[in-house]
């Protein structure tokens, strides 16, 4: 079963009756005044992070922003969090002391606030959990896309991939290490998208496999022009130095949270009015799936993206 | 620093200015009608349960149950959870569905839903938070405690830690063994307390050092009378038969998540009509910390209860 399928199985098994439950960036519940959003992501030690190059100040504003994005995918504002966290017996002290300096950085930036949570030492590897709760007036759901939409995506894709990748090489390019160990949720753009968007997600595990997410909860099928996706020309420069595929990180390569949405021809002239960056990269049509194209020939990732059941 | 100043730093370097945030059993928020109570538990595995011994089922129950008697120390009633977790590679498959199996039986039984989360391999440890979301119209907190006051106990504590030393010297008492691995929290008592008394927590970390966190808060001290606590005639054939101490059990042994309150006499004279039950161990005076005296002498326990950080 890959992970997919293990979502399906548990929405069909746990029914969630008070709002939208499992299988959306985050939940979403009726309060007085619009809805109340709830996203919960898991960082675990050479999964998600690797502790040979990543700090303990990067590991707390990387655990923010991994959820502040779901919030920014459903156009919601984020307001406070939850955080459980084991560390492991050389993580105490001065290093947590640094991690928990940078948790109220990141609250002062995101205007966000600590509201409870639960640590515990670990045997070895240090991992984290924060749920981020959030409201929205009009939270957009992955289930809205209609034939016809436009597919948009807020900025460039692979770049967190490509800095892992370099990373992994022993190739520390700041700029890129900087994308896959911090990525800027997009809070603000996701506000103005929730205005015009029929559906939002951001990209966690990769452009298709995300893409598909959308396209498999609203019954549709994406069109994508590889050459509408924006990539850097210094990003192809490295890519050809260091033989990494382009295609590979851009398609396939997760965690740069990026949003990518669906809006009508009309609503995307609207929006492209306010000003709000984005890049129109395809378009939805009846049936299933997600379909790129490079200069008119089909092109397919070797990998679909990240996969924890794979 | 131990756990109780590291959590007075966090409380000062992470003010809450919508609610209650940390330094309680949950978050407090204001909503419509009432309040929603937020929590977060994290269960390791080598830390909070041992594979060796326990079920998948039993993991899933225990998780639940912990986040629950949060929600119960409150006076709440639970409504939805968020699960984060992680599993090693041999979980998957058969043990991950008896989880979830398992997690949809514990939905059933306590009315609850699953409303989201996030799940990932981890490279070796399996670990798993849970963040239950209640409510409550008059939740009840840690601080409230008041010179006068009479302190209760839900039920007996101590057999938690008994199933857990009896399980490390290879033997089990399926009764004791259950009572460490899945408690059971107690919600309806929670919920009847929780229109009388003054302050509540449930026992997590040891009855001593709960109780003195409600006495921290509010700035009184506890008085205890030993022979007062409720301890089961088995339970100290029990200790006799294997050398284990029945007093550390009792007063340091963690995880039973009973519940400790505080009343005024008045009220719990109202309180012992309702039928509920409890058992009362001593009152509250001015001054601070928690003195424990067996037929007027004072004891001690060796260890206060679970640290973290110690």
């Amino acid at each position: 079963m890959d992970e997919n399928s293990f979502v399906k199985y548990l929405k069909s098994e746990f029914p969630f009756t008070d709002g939208t439950g499992i299988g959306d960036d985050t939940s979403i519940i009726k309060i007085e005044n619009g809805f109340q959003l709830i996203t919960k992501d898991i960082l675990i030690e050479d999964v998600h992070f690797d502790l040979s190059y990543f700090t303990p100040e990067e590991i707390a504003a990387r655990a923010l922003a991994v959820n502040l994005s779901d919030i920014a995918a459903m156009g919601g504002k984020p307001e406070y969090f939850f955080l459980g966290i084991g560390f492991p017996e050389n993580f105490k002290g001065e290093k947590l002391d640094r991690f928990f300096k940078e948790l109220k950085k990141g609250c002062e930036k995101w205007n966000i606030k600590l509201a409870g949570g639960d640590m515990s030492s670990s045997p070895d590897k240090f991992f984290l959990s924060i749920t981020m709760v959030g409201k929205s007036l009009n939270p957009i759901r992955r289930d809205g896309a209609k034939a016809g939409d436009l597919i948009g995506i807020s900025r460039v894709t692979g770049e967190s991939s490509l800095g892992m990748e370099l990373l992994k090489l022993g190739v520390n390019i700041p700029y890129y290490s900087g994308m896959h160990k911090v990525p800027e949720p997009e809070i603000v753009s996701g506000v103005i998208f929730s205005e015009f968007v029929n559906s939002m997600i951001d990209i966690s595990d990769g452009l298709v496999i995300d893409l598909g997410r959308i396209m498999d909860s609203s019954g549709k099928c994406a069109r994508i022009k590889y050459e509408k996706i924006p990539v850097t020309d210094e990003m192809k420069t490295i890519c050809g130095k260091y033989g990494l595929e382009e295609t590979e990180l851009v398609l396939a390569g997760g965690e740069d949270f990026s949003l990518l949405f669906t809006v009508s021809p009309e609503k995307e002239m609207e929006m492209r009015k306010t000003g709000v960056k984005y890049h129109i990269i395809g378009d939805v049509i009846d049936g299933e799936g997600v379909c790129v194209k490079h200069q008119g020939k089909l092109i397919e990732p070797k990998r679909k993206g990240f996969d924890h059941f794979e």
